[in-house]
């Protein structure tokens, strides 16, 4: 895949999944919803304030009477369950964050009984789109496990597979990242993506081929792997960046953003259905491709 | 400062320092000290053997007999503590790192005796022009320090803000980096920030305004931090980002020039004088900013 409006095209003709939004009563997110439910991208599940909503939709433009849309009215602090348990019925495949607290919304979606809990470890998943890129390259974990251990980044692994794989890749290739391509027992991350990379050939790990560690440059650059004489599956071509701790991972996404003016879609996985936590500060077409990853990635 | 040719710009017009080259026969190396001599930008010491330094300088096209150019003839292993004791006798002002282990050169600033110690703490300062930024940026520690200790870090924030100074930043905002601007107890990267914030406040770092933790966006746009409703004076102003670990600063340092198309200047600050450790893949032109980086900062 080149481009993000790919996620978009993969879904024409399919029959639209449904979005259940928690709290719908937010501008920014029903512009999401507008521009989403015109091409006939998926319907929606609005909770929350009915009137709040109301003027929210009237400022964003959005006709709440078409039939891509269903409103569910209940008090603004019940909206998170009431969106999580819509997908727990199955009345919808996706949850999207909307005027709630990411906190609350995600202690619903963790809920051991009425929840979405799934393997337990959530993790984000953010694919770019980079200007002089080749191809598009998934990130993670820029926003949820602040220092993962190896099992968590076992699952995060996982998630990140699961998410490109639904996309159309085929057996994606996982760089866990480090600051050098060799195994330093004084650096963690190094141990770790020796682990990871003999996980996925002991068959531990499947549907991709895990090949660390790697530093940056020899993960996304042939010419800077050959230049290391590194010789891997994953060097200078991998499609799923798996990074150390939040601190790097959290920087990387913003620099792709900041500096490198890339494009981008994310989305939650590990629960049992993909959430959308988009924020104020992304942009209109992050939040439609944000929506586009999830509605992919939904397999129910 | 907004180009990184504005380091050569500096120099002109200056006495040309002396840059000791150790084992100096390496092609790359010899064209940007042709580069260099050219345009006058210093003049420079070749340690290491004559002949094969000969080899190289033939294939660099780099004229040995003109009078920027000085040979101390040594065996190979040699070169290293005679390019240190160059400038440790004053006869030259920044050490080269030409075809020698990183290693092995490093052992020879960091001898006890006859090395160029200074602070103890070495660290690598990286200068950066990012295209569609409107300032320079620096970058620490992205090759030297593994997981730095606060004391570590403080070394690393005064190394870099000596590199900072002497290039003409007056008070450079220093932004200790995180995945947030909040002081988090699960993430010592916030509280390392917070500690580096009050050390300045209490006059144990001088010569610079440091303000953190902040997130890598709210550093570097104006906007973000505002959205944010940060109130810093390092936030969209910093002028150094002092990064918590070196995966994190290592991939940073590396999506900046393979994603971002930025170039780079960088030295090793902490030692009694600069260091410079080009590498093979370092392009001709950073090769050249890097020595001009490094000659700006010699005080000697």
């Amino acid at each position: 895949m080149k481009k993000l409006q790919e996620l978009i095209d993969r879904l024409q003709g399919q029959p639209p999944k449904r979005v259940a939004i928690a709290q719908a009563a937010d501008e920014e997110v029903l512009k999401a919803v507008k521009k989403a439910s015109d091409i006939g991208m998926a319907t929606f599940l609005l909770t929350g304030d009915v009137e709040s909503i109301k003027q929210a939709a009237h400022k964003a433009e959005l006709d709440l009477t078409q039939p891509a849309i269903t409103i569910e009215g209940c008090e603004a602090a019940e909206a998170s369950s009431k969106a999580v348990k819509a997908v727990k019925s199955g009345d919808a495949q996706v949850v999207m964050k909307g005027k709630v607290d990411t906190k609350s919304l995600l202690k619903a979606v963790l809920n051991k009984e009425n929840g979405l809990r799934g393997r337990g470890v959530l993790s984000h998943v953010a694919l770019f789109e980079i200007p002089h890129q080749e191809r598009l390259i998934f990130l993670t974990d820029s926003a949820m496990n602040i220092a993962p251990t190896l099992e968590e980044k076992v699952q995060i692994v996982k998630n990140a597979v699961g998410v490109a794989v639904e996309c159309g890749w085929k057996m994606p290739k996982v760089a866990p990242l480090a600051a050098v391509e060799v195994i330093n027992p004084a650096m963690p991350a190094t141990l770790d993506a020796a682990a990871l990379t003999q996980m996925n050939r002991r068959g531990q790990i499947t549907n991709c081929i895990i090949d660390g560690p790697l530093a940056f440059d020899n993960a996304v650059s042939k010419e800077a792997a050959s230049q290391k004489s590194i010789s891997s599956e994953a060097a200078g071509a991998a499609d799923i960046l798996m990074v150390h701790s939040i601190e790097a991972a959290n920087a990387l996404y913003k620099s792709f953003i900041y500096f490198a003016q890339a494009k981008v879609a994310a989305v939650i996985s590990g629960a049992e259905a993909p959430i959308v936590l988009t924020s104020r500060s992304d942009s209109a077409e992050s939040k439609l491709y944000s929506l586009a990853l999830a509605l992919n990635y939904s397999t129910k």
